[in-house]
């Protein structure tokens, strides 16, 4: 089969490589689409990260059962699914806590195992999750980057009628947006630099989206909800928006960061001890397909709107990788395995 | 009456003042005993903080009522008192969640009025918390650090059964030990580097106590408790704390800063992204004397293990805020105004 894999900075290929065996437990899945996410991005930008143990990338991805394992009884040949990357050990004691996300032992499609991005793979039957019969199995491929943003927001304090700041529209901002919006924000304030993105912002339902080259974020936000807002979150991950997250929370309310950090940030704990304000991290997710699908096949949360480019396997370098690199009117770009 | 003021950096005078008029509602105390707090100490080293609008110091006091204004019901001349320096507004948005610490509009003894380095206070009736019969009055001068430690834990994630860091051995931290053990921590760490804190940390129940420049405390912390403790606690407010405590805590775990901080810190948001650590502030107390003068009367919290010197007020400059900055076998000095 044709794969992607990734063989060091700046050095992705698509390549011929075996289908991996089919055993029990497991089901061979043909591949429908994958999407490209920005941890992708990182490794092809900044290098491999440890936990890479073999070549073929892709953790976001869609498919069509074509054979089942001995003993596999949730799905048959013909079903479609997403395919959730995640394999945790089950036993550590964070696994034991309900935090899969955070297992001490944890491997994944894509990762230590052959990912999405070729026309093949085999996956664990519990990582197949069947999706309906009218879900456009394109949006499965959405499940999983989907998945990292309703895990924020229900990992969050955010309740019903509360209001939120997002920093960052790209892909997991502008799905976060929709998530809160979906659980019920009132109102929602995405900062973010791209003209076009705040576009898009707004067109998802943002209340209110500003640009923080031309205003002031903070003291914007302070201005429209009395004091700021109940939650926000970070999808950006750089100095400044680290700061004016911190800062754009009203007193007792919470900075939620989802992203990962390229540089350290400076900050004074004062900035949160004097407002007990909490900061807090959110990685990946657990036990949450299921939702996410009901979420997505119902349109609560559009992913069609995330959606700027469907792309052949064999173009994934130039107008994958490298067109998310230079152009910011791209969202999620999906490698579309019917396209040649 | 004679009193301690604050000019400014290093001039605290004990000088003769009027005592401030008894009006309705309000209740005359005779200060019986006022502690030194790790605050006063920076605003004598560093300048006097934006809220402070009058010089007389003093917030963590005791004395006897002499007088009650017009229409005050619940002390009478001769109850004994702790007082709670916070004066909130009630109204704000902050009040009306139970925030009355974090108050928009807050005021207090000590800072905006006249407070507890005095021989008489007038505070309001509802800042005035009768002490048992049977409670030292010398403790009541406690119930106010005691009420930072306890809030810290109430806000926290801790539970009966959990494990538990302390950062710094001060005053703070030492009440923060006595305060996560009342509470049912089953281990508790305390790291700090001189050695006479040490030691009463153990006397109080710590149950490891690490010297962070002889061992790594962190790696220490997870060797003893199967990754990172649940809650650590800050009662430092330096950078290499901050650092520690990040990483000290299990995946999921809690990191509460109580310091305040002179110098911002330098770290990577990835050390809580990937291990959904928390870190949160809590900053003073809101609604808390009854409860702290229960556990203070009841001895669930030793408040005498803390006090190491009783001075005059005349030698509140000399052997109150000068010995605390250079002796470190200090802990809580109080004032006793029945010496001369």
């Amino acid at each position: 089969m044709r794969a992607a894999k990734i063989y060091g900075t700046k050095d992705i290929r698509v390549e011929e490589t075996a289908i991996p065996p089919l055993e029990a437990g497991k089901v061979l899945v043909k591949v429908d689409y994958a999407g490209i996410c920005g941890s992708d991005m990182h490794e092809f930008v900044a290098g491999t990260f440890p936990i890479r143990t073999q070549p073929v990338l892709g953790h976001e991805f869609s498919g069509t059962v074509v054979e089942v394992g001995e003993g596999v009884t949730t799905v048959e040949p013909g079903d479609q699914v997403a395919v959730e990357p995640l394999i945790a050990c089950g036993h550590c004691s964070n696994c034991r806590r309900g935090m899969a996300n955070l297992c001490s032992n944890s491997g994944g499609y894509g990762y230590s195992i052959s990912g999405g991005f070729a026309e093949y793979a085999v996956v664990k039957e519990e990582n197949a999750f069947k999706l309906p019969a009218e879900m456009d199995v394109k949006l499965g491929a959405l499940v999983e980057p989907t998945a990292v943003a309703v895990h924020a927001v229900r990992q969050s304090t955010l309740r019903l009628g509360d209001t939120a700041a997002i920093f960052g529209a790209g892909p997991i901002g502008l799905l976060l947006l929709q998530a809160v919006k979906a659980a019920g924000a009132s109102e929602i304030i995405v900062v973010e630099v791209s003209d076009d993105r705040r576009e898009k912002a707004l067109e998802l339902g943002a209340t209110h989206v500003l640009n923080p080259v031309e205003v002031d974020a903070v003291a914007r936000i302070k201005e429209l909800t009395d004091g700021g807002v109940d939650v926000a979150f970070d999808a950006a991950g750089v100095q400044a928006t680290f700061l004016s997250g911190v800062s754009a929370v009203r007193k007792g309310g919470e900075f939620k960061v989802v992203s990962l950090w390229e540089q350290p940030v400076t900050f004074s704990p004062n900035s949160f001890v004097k407002t007990e304000a909490k900061i807090t991290g959110s990685y990946a997710y657990a036990n949450l397909f299921p939702e996410v699908i009901r979420l997505l096949a119902g349109g609560i949360i559009d992913g069609n709107k995330v959606i700027t480019s469907l792309i052949p396997l064999s173009d994934i370098v130039e107008k994958g990788f490298e067109t998310l690199a230079n152009d910011r009117k791209q969202c999620k770009i999906l490698v579309d395995m019917h396209l040649s």
